[in-house]
């Protein structure tokens, strides 16, 4: 993706929008986050999983009915399969937020993330939440950003200032956690944004923010399981108006799609035991969604990632993942290349091998799998569709923390 | 599956019908099987990948225009992605068994399996081909299932002997290889089995088989990555005619698919870096491919398959992955239990959570996941439908094995 020049990346996280306060703290596997804010308009996006968490029920409901004031996250603990227990946790937590902040309990969205089916530890959550400062600084974002981690080992945060068309600028941070059960359609993901922007129709924020989870968070895959806790929430402040004459400034939407593609890859990067970073681009293909599936299908493939753990340019499991993926193509005219941020090198050429045993070609894709960060480019030589999927490698770790770690 | 009382186990694999000759050799990583036999009906079952291999499509319009003699197979190298040199390859490698066999060549089916987009080693090839000996015996049958192994780490091969409801009896033998790239819809799965049955129209054979193929190697989950290779091929030298009245005797419909499923189990069971063996079973569905989904999605889960390789009784992900499946159920009541061959422990019930930290249930489930055969139990409580699926954990050394060799 080519940066749009009006695009500048600047330090804060969430709070680099300045009436925005943010808080986390933990206590061993537990913690507790906190974004506090003047009431905003906000809308989310929510795990497809058919058992959904007592915690994304209650929000997605107060999303669809109100503007809010605050977001509650805790890990550890997920919240979900708990039955009415689980939903009395959770007006439970919503009710000590509300009594600290001095807020309204329906202007209080709620995220949990960590294992399932666990009764919550209402006494360490409630203390928590009552030792959580709130602050608007770069700390204050980074520390609520490492309390929703579980097996994430960095905090992900990210943070832009864009200049619009009309010359005002206007800003969007955020923080994410999520490293595991990472899929198609989101996984365990929480994340986070604030924005000053104004954009006065609720719908059309929505399908902004849904637009864009489909082409950043959606296109992370590192195992394929989809977890039942996943919220990403946009919370638009509104101080800055990004419509001109009616229509949104396009450099608005490009930098919240930015900032989402740049949280996803550090989620990818930190994808549970992953030693390396992989980004899958398919071009030439006829529609988005065949782009989209072969990307996809590459990407989670156990074969392509043990192979890129390995250092392995095996091409022919790329072919596979590509042939297994349902996808009408031409198996006679298809080119793969692999590549780092300095070289590229061609495989397969309109089906022609060129990274046979002993090749020239076969040698140099070994150099490029040994970088950290690897592109693995197929072209459908079709039309002109194309997507990219964000991955890592499978790798002993991955095995060790999900044998060792109850999610 | 209970099992039928006209079922018999015998030794001899696909030697157990007296006509066939069997025969296998290696040299290194590369193999030569052959079967031959008397002219015979002989249908297939085939990869559905884009990607199909060149030995592949040779055998699908061999068996859909001719009886055969005989089956070559090679292992290490799958002709895959090779091109025209790739079909020069196929035709000269029949044209070899043609001549050691005094047979035609439009009566020989021929499977491949090993790395992808390499050229075939045809002067190794050829020479094994030549060397190959074939008998009537327990050990050539052995033989022969040795020579097709890749990853494999045991031989696979079963055979049965079926009486009829007419007092007649007739025999089915099989070998199989499979341990990697195993996934819904076959995967590097190689298979070939005989049988003295007749059955008369070749349609009919040919939808036993794919409905046989669909309740056993369909149902295998390795690692979700379909092979462009995978062939299952029936082979009935038509001795013993199994219909009565024109109907086929079910016991002998059932012999097959217990033969098909016990060498299924035996692929899983041999999964590469396997440590244990899991089938999954949902009870209780309103349809059949609503089972289906869930016992693959459960059985192909990372987290799953991670836990059952840690011993954790890790109910939340099996939840989890009955959740993305797609399918349409009731959260609020189902059921989950763990069984090894002795004891069964419930861990959610109608919803109930039994299974919470600290219980017995949680206690006794934890002593079952140490054993090698673990089977976990679903119940939908919608219907009656049902349906298995059969896996392996999730281990290092399928880290080691696939970051390390080249497939």
């Amino acid at each position: 993706m080519k940066m749009n020049e009006n695009i500048k990346i600047i330090n804060g996280g969430i709070c680099v929008i300045h009436d925005v306060k943010a808080g986390g703290i933990r206590e061993g596997k537990h913690g507790i986050s906190i974004i506090s804010f003047p009431k905003s308009m906000a809308v989310g996006v929510f795990t497809t999983n058919r058992v959904m968490a007592a915690p994304v029920k209650h929000t997605k409901s107060i999303l669809e009915n109100n503007n809010i004031s605050a977001i509650v996250a805790n890990s550890g603990n997920a919240n979900c399969f708990t039955g009415s227990q689980g939903e009395e946790d959770c007006k439970n937590i919503v009710e000590t937020v509300s009594n600290k902040l001095k807020i309204d309990k329906n202007e209080i969205a709620i995220a949990s993330t960590g294992v399932i089916g666990r009764k919550m530890p209402m006494n360490i959550i409630n203390k928590l939440i009552e030792d959580v400062k709130l602050k608007n600084s770069d700390k204050a974002s980074n520390n609520s950003a490492k309390a929703i981690m579980t097996t994430d080992t960095v905090p992900k945060e990210y943070s832009i200032e864009i200049t619009l068309n009309n010359g005002e600028k206007v800003r969007i941070g955020g923080i994410c956690k999520g490293s595991g059960m990472i899929a198609p359609n989101m996984a365990t993901l929480l994340c986070f944004i604030t924005t000053n922007a104004k954009i006065g129709d609720k719908r059309l924020l929505k399908q902004l923010l849904k637009d864009v989870v489909d082409k950043s968070f959606n296109m992370v895959v590192v195992d394929g399981d989809e977890s039942t806790n996943d919220e990403v929430i946009l919370v638009s402040t509104g101080k800055v108006d990004v419509s001109d004459d009616e229509a949104l400034d396009p450099n608005f939407q490009e930098g919240l799609e930015y900032l989402c593609i740049q949280l996803a890859k550090m989620m990818a990067s930190d994808g549970e035991g992953a030693t390396k970073f992989l980004e899958v681009v398919v071009n030439g293909a006829k529609r988005y969604d065949d782009a989209k599936t072969i990307v996809k299908s590459v990407a989670s493939s156990y074969l392509v990632k043990t192979a890129v753990f390995g250092g392995d340019p095996n091409w022919g499991r790329i072919v596979t993942a590509i042939g297994y993926s349902g996808v009408d193509f031409n198996p006679n005219n298809i080119s793969i290349s692999i590549s780092n941020d300095e070289q590229k090198v061609d495989l397969v050429r309109n089906s022609e091998i060129l990274g046979f045993e002993g090749t020239d070609n076969l040698k140099q894709a070994e150099k490029i799998m040994k970088h950290q960060d690897i592109k693995i480019f197929i072209d459908l030589h079709l039309g002109n569709e194309t997507a990219n999927a964000f991955g890592c490698d499978l790798t002993y770790d991955y095995v060790r923390i999900n044998a060792e770690y109850t999610t």
